[in-house]
């Protein structure tokens, strides 16, 4: 066994690989990486309507070619594919579940996926739902942030069946680079908060590596360059060193704006440490990096994450 | 200012870049790693008088044509470069220092490159002695293990004078791919333990997470292929990944033997936490994770430092 992983096609107007016309899309929640998600598939063709609360991100989605509804039934109807973005989980319950919910009016067949980072319990809870109404439902958080998002380069990583994977697959590989199959419903938000909780550890790990070798008299670039061709090498020292002025196009040289905020790898972290509750597994190094991200997040919450480097040298943040 | 790197030469047999005949060099200490560094100095034409205490060592670089010696200075008769691969400081302390040691027997100009792994402090104490009797020192540790040593693809980080890593550079090229300056005397040894320290910290945040992932009911190998495809890609995943059977040619898939055992790892962060203390430099991270390495030690000490997976799932060392 091993990951599906579908290459992003340049052909932004083909047709779908089932030769059927492109399904329309019902897209819920246009916050920071929902609103250039959805901008994208209109680029790619697709028919779009649109719901959010803020009337401000809607006019964007209608001036780039979106029918914006007033609800997210009203956006729905008509609808084959149904994606959300939202914030969190209570979020996602509330727009599918109940009575109220999206769910109970969708017709059978119709495909949902749920792009936003929640617990895998709360994904499966959704999806047991869908399934037992007939509708195909995929958890398939992303990672690759607002940049990704953009330039449409974001990865997918996708829980639920080879079926309805196999029909999302072509819709997810306009907004993204990789699309992922991580296993059954709830796979896709269990495999990112493992790279989370991972990349968490890598950056407070990298920026305590680069600060011990800065406070003994080593130069960051010259250590971080060492280390990235050593078996220190990962993600953060390839593209997001975290120290000031080792890289530029990072956020630590343009202090800590932009990126991927600490209080959102906060968030990441603590679905991460809650699930390891759950099911009793021990993530000391995930728990320790944790802690640290609560701390600094009371004063840096709105800061990228790599300033978590700002933990071991204040001087840095100012 | 940026890391100088050399890359291996092809030609075993070029000339030093001076156009100069090449130094006679002087080998001690003929483990693990020095054995098979000696011998690709011999392969490179160089020629070597060898000192160790086990005459096992002495033989078999003498059958691949290393003149033996009795002693430290012995070896050094005649010698214009030394080379030294000890355990660790003490050995280190009593071959160079005081009235017995190396150092005072040495003539001036004299270029001596230690590739132990001890503490900065230890190095600079011995590059000093040696500065003040006109000898260039270099504190020159090598990541790489045992397999880099014996296929001369060691990297090695250097700290010293400008003018004696220049002098070094085509001897560790000989035995190295990648060779580092990392800054003044000791500045090799700093930057080696934070490297490895970092190192200590992804491989156990690596298994940590996959262990979430599989206890969450996901494959191993889907897991790791998405996270190394995502933000927590790593040098482990990419080559050493902890989890048996995911890749093929790893100490995780041979029973965690062979590799970089886990009490030299132990060994590598107890340094790192030495120079942090000393320094009063905060490492949280490197703390947990010498934690959880000086725990498994106790039973798994002899094991590739990759069996910390078996901390997270005992089920993996059986």
């Amino acid at each position: 066994m091993s990951a599906t992983e579908t290459a992003k096609s340049n052909d932004d107007s083909r047709a779908p690989a089932n030769g059927k016309a492109k399904p329309n899309i019902a897209f819920i929640g246009l916050g920071n990486m929902g609103a250039p998600m959805a901008e994208n598939l209109l680029k790619a063709g697709y028919t779009l309507s649109v719901y959010d609360l803020s009337a401000e991100a809607t006019q964007r989605l209608q001036q780039a070619g979106a029918r914006v509804a007033d609800s997210p039934k009203a956006a729905a109807d008509n609808a084959q594919v149904v994606i959300s973005m939202l914030p969190a989980g209570k979020h996602v319950h509330s727009v599918y579940l109940g009575d109220k919910g999206l769910l109970s009016d969708l017709p059978k067949g119709t495909l949902v996926i749920d792009s936003s980072t929640i617990a895998a319990d709360d994904a499966r809870t959704v999806a047991d739902a869908a399934t037992k109404l007939g509708i195909d439902f995929l958890d398939a958080p992303v990672s690759g942030g607002t940049g990704g998002a953009i330039a449409g380069s974001l990865t997918f990583i996708v829980g639920g069946s080879t079926e309805a994977f196999a029909r999302a697959e072509p819709i997810l590989a306009t907004m993204g680079k990789n699309v992922f199959h991580a296993g059954d419903h709830g796979a896709g938000q269990v495999a990112k908060i493992c790279n989370n909780m991972l990349l968490g550890i890598l950056m407070a790990g990298t920026a305590e590596a680069i600060n011990l070798g800065v406070k003994n008299g080593l130069d960051p670039k010259v250590l971080s360059d060492i280390m990235l061709q050593s078996s220190g090498r990962n993600w953060t020292l390839e593209v997001y060193n975290p120290y000031p002025q080792v890289m530029e196009n990072v956020p630590s040289s343009n202090g800590y704006k932009g990126g991927f905020m600490t209080k959102l790898m906060q968030k990441d972290l603590n679905l991460a440490m809650k699930n390891a509750q759950d099911i009793e597994v021990d993530t000391p190094m995930g728990a320790k990096a944790t802690e640290l991200y609560e701390a600094h997040t009371v004063e840096n919450g709105d800061k990228d994450f790599s300033s978590i480097m700002g933990r071991y040298d204040r001087s840095l943040l100012s």
